[in-house]
């Protein structure tokens, strides 16, 4: 049998509210749960500045890289938003106002309200194909692997259900939890030892303290159930042996 | 007067967890208002998965660019904790069991309790500087403008504050918020045309909707309280003008 492919993906967030503290970021979170339940692994992710230079430098070293990248922010009608012409500059394409997204916010807004700010959000990069934004109208937009969504996370979430049915994934991941109350440090040895003997599987270590003990969640990753359930089997094994009674599941999140 | 020099960082996010959806990171959030208060500005952020290659890369292209470089994860005892060698990598310096994290890791383990596994934990490059951990004892560490803490948002807060006051910032940013229910769109152009005559202040423009009504809060940023208070004055004119009741602070928060 072949080796599926594996499909990549970075998430770039573009906006100066995250790298000062402003708000909170929950865009990353959504998107790697979703990816991840696509079959796409989400293998790097970039928080940049709305500054032109350092968005088109991250556009470009990511499209290179990775089968997607899905950016988030400044696609609004202010002066900060910036993430279209910046995404036209990386590709070298003309940044058209797109009649089809012009179109769209015609419909939209009543008559005398849709000013020049408000068709900035028509801005594409020549032959960009329009995401839906069922929520606010004015649309996100794909050109080549760069696909291009608001910040809002109403509308970012509304915008990923839109174009999921196009993104092409590889093997799903598959994972296993197993959680016990083992110090990290105890069980580290047996641990390594097991991802070296199952190096197709991504096993990862997850520690907590609560109630005066120590424990940690291990997390096996992977895109063949049968590999996973081994590991998982001599793991339980393991735990056993250094006094501990491993549990199903994540316990570091109760 | 001198311009007072602008002092960067860059936040670099190591782990797995955070590119699978697993965990939600709050560190970004932390270290940037915590920078910000100290004058440092957090211009980009990277989250990285558990691979050498793609830390030491992200490492040095990092550290090259900005003043300061902070690190958040993989520094505990398990196989995928890989931040402290990577580091030593990209700085081209030997990786050593450091005598005083060992000293440290020896007093706070019973005895026999000191295994390999939790001994990795005193690994840092040749020469750094260790930094306290007061919650688990396990120390982060500086090399050159690097700054290596543990994943745990817990233990990495505890860490900053052991070495914030080490921590050389320029001028602090001061900001003023004003909020108002008018659309973005409406009040882009304006906006656009402040930015334009306050070019040493950042103005940014967050919006909202909220029982049935759009509105935005308008941050503006910069070093100097005259320039930020000009152009507030500006701006709740423009406010006012747009037939909106501008007021100060954050709405998108409430």
């Amino acid at each position: 049998m072949a080796e599926p492919r594996i499909v990549t993906a970075a998430v770039l967030i573009v906006g100066n509210e995250i790298l000062s503290g402003r708000t909170q970021d929950v865009n990353l979170a959504y998107l790697a749960k979703r990816l991840n339940e696509l079959g796409i692994r989400l293998r790097e992710a970039r928080v940049v500045a709305d500054v032109e230079a350092d968005i088109v430098a991250a556009v470009n070293a990511c499209r290179a890289r990775y089968d997607y990248v899905f950016t988030t922010g400044g696609i609004g009608p202010t002066h900060d938003d910036i993430t279209a012409e910046c995404v036209a500059k990386a590709f070298g394409l003309p940044l058209i106002r797109n009649p089809e997204a012009v179109a769209r916010l015609e419909r939209h807004y009543e008559a005398g309200m849709l000013n020049e700010a408000r068709l900035r959000m028509a801005n594409t990069p020549e032959g960009a194909t329009l995401i839906d934004n069922p929520v606010s109208i004015a649309p996100g937009f794909q050109i080549g692997n760069v696909i291009v969504f608001a910040g809002v996370p109403r509308i970012m979430q509304a915008m990923f259900d839109g174009i999921a049915g196009r993104l092409v994934g590889g093997a799903p991941v598959l994972s296993r939890t197993v959680s016990a109350a083992v110090a990290e440090g105890a069980i580290a040895a047996g641990l390594g030892d097991l991802q070296r003997r199952y190096p197709s599987l991504d096993i990862g270590s997850y520690p907590y303290f609560r109630q005066g003990r120590f424990g940690a969640s291990f997390v096996l990753r992977g895109t063949e159930q049968a590999q996973i359930d081994a590991a998982a089997m001599e793991l339980r094994a393991l735990i056993t042996e250094l006094g501990g009674d491993p549990l199903e599941g994540d316990a570091t999140a109760r």
